[in-house]
């Protein structure tokens, strides 16, 4: 895999070493090559990208940072190498239309014919999975305003030593950023939107946690009816999904760390002249929001079984 | 003071005890009666409720559980001493109207006249300052949807021991409660919207953060006109005012802990059809949002400078 | 299982859910009898103990707190029913001699033909394992004072709710606790050095680490003579052990948490006059420190392959 | 003062814009020049050293990187300018002897007249605080082995950016450094020992700790006779000093995080055959350890009072 010093990179270098099917061809690391790192009970070795054999492997995963990645893809691509791109670079809404974008349970049938997925962002993750139920019975309010506040770990920001990640600097704090909708992942989520044809405008605010891992996704969506049942469009929609739960009882993080899992909830809104409900959603930022629905799609690009080597 | 063994209690008793007005003529607890704690440098013995000599006292602070507050503080009413409630029982939508409600920036000259004020939640007080300059500039669209996410950390739940409230139980974790609009501070909120008469509906969400203090709301408020300069109403309505402080910068945990501010930002919303403002409001839950607010009506209840014994 | 709703007790049905050979009979809880909890992807119903049908089981494992235990388990032994018992009322030094004492890899003969084990304490595995070696090599300097410093996290004291647990509490907190030597787990590590007819004396001070999990312990040993190469005690002894990790760099809690093994590293101390070797020990104090070595155990009695179930 | 963006600068320069005698003439950066950050209600622009005007302070203190420090105090001391460098670069065993060395309670009268101060540091400042009573009491046996086993927060190694220090790493961690005896800080504490004529070893192992701020060091000492009040050494020598805290119960973190106190306690050790006393101390490294002493140490050389603009 290429880019494999952040934490994604190695969270995928973990569930490839215990993958049943996959073997580790190489990793690469720019600023660490040379260096050995324990990952999964494993020494892993990182080389420099331009010592990596990409031809011999089936599938490349790039975890390459965003801007450094698109090249590097597109590259492996024209080589006839199968791969998925973690990064922002060929993601919806980023100027690369027409590649199979990575939301498993979504687009099952496109990825598993796809030489070249794009692996969603965490955040999109996150709020798009939580939402198609809604869109796909159009209950959607039209013209909508969904409101979607979600809290992510620092893992989200990635290994990169930074002034404003240190442990003095966390811990005990809180912090919203990307305000005023201008966060990276709004691009992702509004192209989707667009195919979805939705007509519902989107705000969305990140905010950091002082944990490592985990995102909760809090929404609002005002509805087109109000709604019976208020679990049973999730219910439908995800019945038979293995990574998909649906719950009566508000997702926490703890419910979802160490595991490729969307885990759902959602109330009716006391209250309020417009019928709208409270959606919320967890995941793990470096499993379902990264590293695992990346092996989800490599299963299915490859034939295999979509919940091989994967933590539930 | 009544009910001193909880967080915002001892938070009380330390600021009493510091105060260069103020001194601490006696401080109950039920199930701690009888205990010694180091409190801001000093000894303080926790006496039985019934052992409290109110009536040698200037002004009495509870901090009773809700539900226990109502009778006590009656009890010092009637005896014509004053008082400061820092429990729901006597707040608006409580059941308990005409009591002074101590926002204090907001309702300054009837908590000065008062001798009972009924001291607001923390929740409240992050999500109703930030609103009042916009409610009062006619700014809030009619009808509109307020949507409310807020973050508050532990000791907003107060120091009875609570297996969910075990550091094992919330290290790495985080998760919305009170979900669906349940939560008993939108009673109160709603109550001042009436007050205000804000014709506006209220969507509030309370999260626990893996922090000890401090509380994050993140309010998106759809507006009636666009704002130019969109700091004005708060620059305008708090200028003059030393617990309120208006930034360009999203405010932070780290900038309101142990101190008793309320620091509120705001950006417009990019790509949305209605003109919306994203507000952001942090405060220190067991100062602004509970102790520290209520010495400042305190202070203003007995003639003293506002600021007297308050951290900035 | 006995006992089941505590850390340690959720742990082990955890393990034994997992594991391919066992399958979970029972779990009692008296406070939470009744209430349903998912643990491991299942559903877990806590039974009252009177309701336990031990004999129907080839061994039963007691995770009941200390003092509750003993009874329980001699009516276990005396049904004809294997036992592990994780609580502190069977090991060496509490008046039971004469019991199999589970520290796997240093009494696997003892441990595999026994019909009750004594689980050691989380302390204790993290000191014994990196001592034995030197005492079994003679190189301990006779009437030395052996200096323990450990550190372990919040779910060694269980989930019941204290308010010194609380986290709030914890938070940016660390202290030292059952100082002086008054640990209850000094009677059981003195006990074994009384087997090893050690001749050294056993300074050990527990700390509260601001932690869910984990233990290190800090170990100085006079020593009879130098080390030439320091690690060739451990790598000797624990050459073929798949759960000791003997390593030159010294281990963190990130090394070991979520595994069942002990890390071990040392080195020589520089600026002394005696000999003197500085050992740390990391172990996950709810696998290798509780449940994980009572499967190990299990595993042994029941002539399963030791390692079945258990977590590298 | 020189060297203000580091965690001990930022920490020196709240205390000395909060202090009554004291002015901020400049705070200088290198990294940072120019910008500018709030600090203790104020706005601060970081300069670059060469623009600082020494010449016209009457004190100036350097938190100058070790290695750095020197070079600068060198021209400070030159110009006639009073300073205190809380660098290592001049404490005692670091090659620049006869310079007087700031542990202010120990060594009060030659601090008082020096023009040149050499600030403790933390960890020494937890260890040789507490063994001074019982080395001038002659109470420690000779030839002893001093065991000091010392836990940090993070804001100790400062607020440069390292990917070891970040949020994502230390969280949920722990782990023992400078193993060995390799500490920099062991050179500081055996050269004060030597002026002690103190014939003792001192094994000396920091641990890092996942919280922003303080220190607790456990040491081990063994007598030369047995103690009868346990505590008499530290209440009698530090009976007068206002920030020494003897107590019967064991410091921890939470009670001296924010203070500029270092706080004692003490046990006999049960079951040994050597009288060994088993000491506590907890200190916040950023204030007693380091900008809190350093304006202790320049109120005395000030002729101000000791505890000016000190928080207890």
């Amino acid at each position: 895999m290429l880019g494999a010093s952040g934490y994604a990179g190695r969270e995928l270098c973990a569930l490839i070493l215990r993958h049943p099917s996959l073997s580790l061809a190489f990793a690469t690391a720019n600023e660490q090559r040379g260096s050995t790192v324990r990952i999964a009970g494993h020494n892993v070795t990182f080389v420099a990208p331009d010592d990596a054999v990409v031809g011999d492997t089936e599938l490349v995963f790039s975890a390459l940072p965003h801007g450094a990645s698109r090249e590097w893809v597109g590259r492996v691509r024209d080589s006839g190498v199968r791969a998925v791109d973690l990064s922002a670079d060929l993601r919806p809404g980023n100027g690369c239309e027409g590649i199979a974008y990575g939301l498993t349970e979504l687009n099952r049938s496109l990825v598993t014919g796809a030489q070249l997925v794009s692996n969603p962002g965490c955040y999109p993750t996150s709020i798009l999975m939580p939402l198609a139920p809604l869109v796909e019975r159009e209950l959607v309010a039209p013209g909508a305003s969904i409101i979607a506040n979600s809290a992510s770990g620092v893992t989200g920001a990635g290994n990169s030593p930074k002034r404003e990640m240190l442990f003095g600097e966390v811990t005990e704090d809180y912090r919203a950023y990307g305000i005023g909708n201008t966060h990276r992942h709004l691009k992702e989520m509004r192209a989707i939107f667009d195919t979805w044809t939705l007509d519902a405008d989107l705000v969305f605010t990140p905010h950091l946690l002082p944990v490592a891992r985990g995102i909760l996704s809090t929404i609002t969506v005002p509805l087109s009816r109000p709604l019976g049942d208020v679990l049973s469009p999730w219910r439908d929609a995800y019945a038979n999904e293995p990574f998909v739960e649906v719950s009566s009882e508000t997702p926490a993080l703890k419910d979802v760390v160490n595991r490729n899992v969307v885990r759902i909830s959602a109330v009716p809104l006391a209250g309020v002249r417009t019928p709208t409900v409270l959606v919320t959603a967890a995941i793990d930022n470096l499993l379902k929001g990264a590293a695992g629905q990346a092996v989800q799609n490599a299963n299915l690009m490859l034939g295999l079984d979509e919940t091989a080597g994967l933590p539930l």
